[in-house]
């Protein structure tokens, strides 16, 4: 089995990179793999942590319609370079925590899609040199709220609450380009999306190289290379499943937004 | 004098907060004085510190047509709801650091606006408690590739170079809605933009509400408000300065972007 890098908060509230072990222990890392973290003599048994999302990026860079089949369902063409947007820091979760439908929504949808973890600072590379920047892969969901996308137009309010970007559960150093990217929602056994890495427009490196030459990548920054055909739907209750050949699954249940306290300091 | 926070970096290369003094000496505090920061003992003189931008946000939200008058420069129309886009962290330089003129766009434009600077976590507030979350104001430039922008429609490539934020010089506590925000360019004497805050559609409280609820503002985050009529284009050589009364004034210089180092190592 591949290594499994993960992030976890121990009951203590402390957080810690580590890996993965066989008996779902982990092996704590004295800082992120990435900046040359090494493994300590802690380990951390299977009760005594929650997995938090794999690493945490000062920016997550997506990149829109980058499977061909996915722009022809959204009736919008494949841009001839890759299409930018920015999802803020607070969207991030892990696996297994919730995604909080937005109740000034009324359409939020899954995108699964693979995750490239950068593990140095990277600017102007060229997509040669660009996989050296790489340092490992992991699943994400580019939960979108598809009517405000559509109303704004701008992506930034439809792709930017809390909670719509679920990571991990882990990072892997490799993947496969043969691999397929699968995602399921609940119990269902056919997949609502489904398609092989390899049918991206732009590739990892081209996406690195292209988005280096615009803003400096820094250790822990995520991409997320599009997502292929099949976007729908989620309701609140579901559990939606974006799987990759390779790393694992990722899985996320949805749930309403918690009301919230009152605000009383503003009354009259 | 009214306060002036900032953030230097001294000739060792360490990076403090503080508050400026009347001989441009800067009295260093222990944290930020948005996180209960207090001052030390320890002053830094005037030539040994550089003037770093006066937060480091771990996000930059800015908001599109909240001037009227600059809605319609640009043949659009003032949208219902506040119209959200990011910037990512890398944009930010401060005071007298370089804007440097990236080689994709011809055409960079100033656009002189007043910024916020979030105090403490603020989520789902009302627009009557929003000013207990503003910690003070500074001045921003939300530089932008004007045709980029309107090539992708998305606005992250346009808005999201490096350097294409600069923030400062400093932080104030107060502000007063009817001062004015001008631009200049080199030494002209008219302004290119001339407004007075109290000009915007959304208010700083309308935006700090409607913002927190999409997404959980966090201490040192920024909102970029908008801006007024009036922008266009800088040149390499160019200086270009945004005053805020009562703030005082943020200048820039825009250069070329340095040649980059050859990249050979994915060389046959």
């Amino acid at each position: 089995m591949a290594q499994r890098y993960v992030r976890v908060r121990t009951t203590e509230g402390r957080i810690y990179y580590g890996s993965l072990q066989i008996d779902r222990s982990v092996k704590i890392f004295d800082a992120p793999p990435w900046l040359n973290g090494k493994p300590t003599e802690m380990t951390c048994s299977a009760e005594t942590y929650e997995l938090l999302a794999p690493c945490a990026p000062s920016k997550i860079i997506a990149v829109g319609r980058n499977y061909r089949e996915h722009a022809e369902e959204m009736a919008a063409e494949v841009p001839e370079e890759p299409l930018l947007f920015l999802k803020p820091p607070t969207t991030v979760v892990g696996h297994d925590m919730a995604i909080i439908y937005p109740p000034q929504s009324q359409q939020v949808d899954y995108e699964g899609e693979l995750a490239l973890v950068i593990g140095e600072t990277c600017q102007d590379c060229s997509p040669e040199t660009a996989s050296d920047y790489i340092w490992g892969y992991t699943i994400g969901n580019d939960v979108t709220a598809r009517d405000l996308q559509r109303r704004d137009r701008l992506w930034t309010r439809g792709k930017g609450f809390n909670s719509f970007c679920p990571l991990g559960p882990w990072v892997v150093r490799e993947i496969n380009p043969g691999a397929k990217l699968q995602t399921f929602v609940n119990d269902e056994e056919k997949p609502r999306q489904s398609a092989k890495l390899e049918r991206m427009v732009h590739s990892p490196d081209e996406l690195v190289s292209y988005i280096s030459g615009i803003m400096t990548l820094l250790p822990g920054d995520v991409i997320l290379t599009g997502t292929p055909k099949g976007v729908g739907p989620l309701q609140v209750g579901d559990r939606v499943r974006v799987e990759i050949e390779g790393i694992g699954a990722l899985e996320n249940p949805v749930i309403p937004k918690p009301t919230p306290r009152l605000d009383i300091s503003g009354a009259d």
